[in-house]
Order: structure tokens, then C-alpha cells, then sequence
């Protein structure tokens, strides 16, 4: 019904596993017809003016032009000097959200049943702003930077995201009791948007005192959301509760619509070229993908393909415990959308 | 056999339940005839000289005679400026060490079994400093001082503790791929204090993928050192894995063995002087202060008393899931501390 228009989206399939990954997403979303076209871009750092690094321009001009991306993963650059790949896609086109849902997969066995979460992640300031310096020899400060804009933001970020995915509540993660100040700040400005949204139950909770609670008991948390750090860890800390970064998806969103999702899991050299990936994470992400271009249908169905083939057990990658190879397990999703038609 | 010489202890009961179940560790004691003499002191800050808030000459006078302390928990003070007793207690006596044993309990359900761990929590710096200020308006900086010193003191001590206590490995937690001065100054300090420590394995993790791996699979960790901030979480999540604060003891370690040893759960007035707390955290760190000092029969005969008194599920406070009051289980604990003789 929400077909019609095609909409391009820059893929950046990435290293390692990367490629096969990207492939069995592009096969299962051309089964299930979904209005996509592909613009596939290479993002290797290069340096630019001044010998900053930067996303080489064709990359950057197609992200600009779609607005949308989907990212594979991208392996850790060793030139000296050079910044984190990751950070410097949020830092380019102003990422300033890291949404990771994380919910229980049926079939897929955890300690943890009913996980139903989201954290919400600031992700351009706090502790990764970078700046630090040696005071004297064996003395050295790092500046975690929180402003009130970027803590307004992705306030107002997380509330919306509640309000638009029917999620009765938002937790603010912190601790102000040690950072009054910067924490404080961030806190103040999660209470006055939190006025603004009466129908969402607002709480506020320490960073330890979230982690022991989330590990005895996760189905009690519903939004989270949190300084750049404390995102971190709590968004890879929820991971694990659900089955890790393989079955994982991941969003970064900035102003006007602007994003980038991604599977955050490593580029598993090892098993590259090997068609033993498992393209589960990537697909989750390009389904949330879909979900944020308003493609409910589509993302559905895809979504539903994907976990009737995990609860089913019969068609597996080896990291989720079967024998199957990426292409047999990326075919039985294609079946099983067609299926839907 | 290391019975004798009898050793003086300053007791901090603390608020809420802090005085029953100080009660409870002291009747424990009694029981095992453990060569502890008791000086109970009170530590509600006071404004001292200058209109700084410290501790009670009278307690300091009493720790830096006695050098060992046991603590119950204390209330958060109210008062504005007021710090946290906690870190009050910590810079007073510079104890460097926090020190937390996380292992399974037998008969103690949870989602986990056979954890055995320690986290060793760098106690005094990092993000803890306490300097912060406002650049200009919705500006804020807080700064996380990482000093050569305060690094190697606590690879050293997490190394020693390894080695003293049979354990196999030490992993050093970062973030050096974001913070890359102060974590990596931090990380180098451990790296060059395990070149000393050849028997003992050295690994390094991000914070982020022990969250991740600890939740997946937490026997795969042993002693663990990290900086302030990541220790505070670390342990929290940690305790959850086997139950919680009330069932997890710590140690605050300085130089020349001076030490406190507490609960870390609160106080809580809901049920204080109701009868109905469970002094297992207390007692556990009593357990450990009696190792501190040397007195290993008393705290093994000790540890294990109140080990198969949950194992057996017969008189178990409420939140260990039984109906049995503070003195019941308190009883059964001496009762069986008497057996063993
Ligand atoms: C790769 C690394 C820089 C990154 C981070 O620390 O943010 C990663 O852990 C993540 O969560 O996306
Ligand atoms: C009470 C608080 C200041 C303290 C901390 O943050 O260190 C607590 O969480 C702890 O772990 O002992």
C-alpha cells in the first residue's frame, strides 16, 4: 500500500563480512518488493584539506543528496592519527541519536525472556568530545563536554521516539550524584521536556543502579536514555541480555531526518568471504530503517520473516547455533516474505 | 591457631537498618569467638575548620588507631554541599581499593551460576575529581584527572590480590579507543605492572564489550581493574548477577592496610528496626575484613555458616525468599558457627 515511490538509500556494505551481509539484505528486501534503490558507497577515510581525515566526498555527497544510509561494519582504521570510522560518520552528518532497541527473540535462548527496551543514546558530546591534555608529566584530564542544546535534543529525541512507538516510559540514566554539574544539566533538561510529554511516565535512575536492576530484571525498563558513554555500555550491556551484537540493530539519527543504521558487531575477518556470516543485525537495522522512512508494511513483513526464521530453528548461521550458510538462511527469509504476498 | 592477640575494630554502624544487622555480624562474631573487639563510633559529618564538612575527629581518631573499619550504610546527608559520606570516608583514610568478590551463592537463584569474580575499582580519581564548571551558559565541562601514580598503585594492588588470592587472570577495563590519553595512561600503567606478573594472565577489554560478555557469560572473567566510573558500574551490575547488593560484600583498601569494609546496599528506613533486614552483605564484608587481617579459619568458618544457612533455605530473611526474622537468621547462622567447633 505505501509502495509507489522508490527511494534511493547510500549502502555502505563495509569490510570483513561487510559485503555478504549487505548482499543477503539487498536479496530479502527485493523479495519482498520494497521501494528501495541502492547507492552503494565506499567511506575509507581520506585526508582532506589541512590533513584532517574525512568521509572521502562521493560518499558524503550521496548521503547528503538521500539523507538515508545503511551501513555494514567498517574495520578499526591503524594509521596513526586516525579517528574511529564511527565517529566520524555521527560527526559528519550530525548523528546526534544512537537508537538500539533490544527485544527478545522467540527460539533464540537467553537468561532473558520479554526483553522489551530501547536505549537512546547522546552521541556527539559528553565523553567522546575528544578533548584531553597532560596537566604535568603522569597527570592527565580528559573533558567530558554536556551542553544544554545536545542534552535538550535528545531529550526531546527519546520523548517523541516514546510518543510515536506507544512506549508508556522514559527513564534518564545519570549520575548526578558524582557529575553534578554535567550529569545535573542533562538531568534538568530530561525534567523540562519530560513536562512536555504528561502522558509518559518520566523517572530518573543512577547508571549502577540501572545496570544491577537490568541484569535481574530488563522487562522492568522501557525507554532509556543517556549521555554519550553511559550509552555505550548500557546499549551494549542490553545486547547481551538479548543474544549480543549479532541479532542487535542500530540507528543514528540527526536533524531533519538524516540517518545512518548500521550493525554494530565487528567485521569478523575470520569467517569473511566464507558465506558463514549471519546478516540478522544488519537486517533488523535496515528494517528499522524502514520503520523511520514510514514504511510500516514493509518493515513488518520483513521483521516477521526474519524471527519466524530464528523461532523456527530449521534454517541457522552457526552463531545462532544451525549449520546453515548466510546464502541458505538470507533464501529462507526471501521464501518465507514471498510467502506473505 | 591464630586465635590470641585480640584486635580492635572501629565499628560504624550506620543509619536505618545499619545498627540490627551490625548487631547481627557482632553476635556472628561472638559466636566464632573471633578475636574482635568492637569500637562503635558515629561518623555524621561536621563542619570542621574553614566550613569544610569531615568526619568526627573522634571516628578519624578512632580509624587511624585501629586502621580497620566495618560500615553499615549511611544515609545520603541533605544538606547543600554536603558530600557523600561514602566519599568522604574514601578520601579521609585514601583508600585507593575498592574492592568487590562477586561469586554465586549455592541455593540463591539467579540466572547465573558460578560466577566468581572481583572487581578492583580505582577509588580516589577519574571521574570522581569533582572539578566541573561552566565554560558560558548551557556550557558545562567536567573533568576526569588520570594520574601515573594513582594507575600503577591500583594495577599493583589488583596484581597482588591476584597472585595472593590463586587467581589465574587480571583484565584491565578501558575506553583508551575514545579516551586515549587518560584510559590510555590508565591501560599502560597495567600493562607495565604485569610485565612483574608473569604467572598471572593479562588481558585488556572496552568497558562496553565486558558489559556485554559479563552478561553473556560471566565465568569467563576473573580479577578485573579499572578506573572510578567503570568500577562503580561494573561492580553494581555484577552484584546483580548473583543477587544483589544484599547478598555482595566490599572492602575499601588504603596504604599500610588501613581499611574499611561495608555494605553497600541503603538503609532502608522502610523496614529499620522492623527486624526484618538481612545482614549477609554486612557480614560478607566482615568475612573479608577478617582475610584482610590475616584470620582465616575464623572467616572461613564464618563464610561458610551463612553460606549453607541460605544453601539450606530453612531460615532465610524475607529478600533471600524466606519469612524468618533478622534474629532468626542471625541464630541459625551462630547456631551453625558453634557446630563447627
Ligand atoms: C567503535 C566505538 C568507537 C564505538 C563507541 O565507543 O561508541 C562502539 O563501541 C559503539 O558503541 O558504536
Ligand atoms: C553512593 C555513591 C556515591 C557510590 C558511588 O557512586 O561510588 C556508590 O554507588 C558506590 O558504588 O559505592
Amino acid at each position: 500500500p505505501e509502495g509507489g515511490r522508490m527511494q534511493t538509500v547510500t549502502l555502505i556494505p563495509g569490510d570483513g563480512i561487510g559485503p555478504e551481509i549487505s548482499t543477503a539484505v539487498m536479496k530479502i528486501f527485493e523479495a519482498a518488493k520494497a521501494p528501495i534503490q541502492w547507492e552503494e558507497k565506499n567511506v575509507t577515510a581520506i585526508k582532506g584539506p589541512g590533513g584532517k581525515w574525512i568521509i572521502p566526498p562521493e560518499a558524503k555527497e550521496s548521503m547528503d543528496k538521500n539523507k538515508i544510509g545503511l551501513k555494514g561494519p567498517l574495520k578499526t582504521p591503524i594509521a596513526a592519527g586516525h579517528p574511529s570510522m564511527n565517529l566520524l560518520l555521527r560527526k559528519t552528518f550530525d548523528l546526534y541519536a544512537n537508537v538500539r532497541p533490544c527485544m527478545s527473540i522467540e527460539g533464540y535462548k537467553t537468561p532473558y525472556t520479554d526483553v522489551d527496551l530501547v536505549t537512546i543514546r547522546e552521541n556527539t558530546e559528553g565523553e567522546y568530545s575528544g578533548i584531553e591534555h597532560t596537566i604535568v608529566d603522569g597527570v592527565v584530564q580528559s573533558i567530558k563536554l554536556i551542553t544544554e542544546d545536545a542534552s535538550r535534543k535528545i531529550a526531546e529525541y527519546a520523548f517523541e521516539y516514546a510518543k510515536n512507538n506507544q512506549r508508556a516510559s522514559v527513564t534518564a540514566v545519570h549520575k548526578a550524584n558524582i557529575m553534578r554539574m554535567s550529569d545535573g544539566l542533562f538531568l534538568r533538561k530530561c525534567r523540562q521536556v519530560a513536562e512536555n510529554y504528561r502522558d509518559i511516565k518520566f523517572t530518573e535512575m543512577y547508571l549502577d543502579t540501572v545496570c544491577l536492576n537490568m541484569v535481574q530484571d530488563p522487562t522492568q525498563f522501557d525507554v532509556l536514555v543517556m549521555p554519550n558513554l553511559y550509552g555505550d555500555i548500557l546499549s551494549d550491556l542490553c545486547a547481551g541480555l538479548i543474544g549480543g551484537l549479532g541479532v542487535t540493530p542500530s540507528g543514528n539519527i540527526g536533524a531533519n531526518n538524516v540517518a545512518i543504521f548500521e550493525s554494530v558487531h565487528g567485521t569478523a575477518p575470520d569467517i569473511a568471504g566464507l558465506d558463514l556470516a549471519n546478516p540478522t543485525a544488519l537486517l533488523l537495522s535496515a528494517v528499522m530503517m524502514l520503520r523511520h522512512m514510514g514504511m510500516h508494511d514493509y518493515s513488518k513483513k520483513i521483521e516477521t520473516a526474519c524471527f519466524n526464521t530464528i523461532r523456527d530453528k530449521k534454517v541457522l548461521t552457526g552463531d545462532l547455533g544451525g549449520k546453515s550458510k548466510c546464502s541458505e538462511f538470507t533464501a529462507e527469509i526471501c521464501q518465507r516474505v514471498r510467502d506473505m504476498d
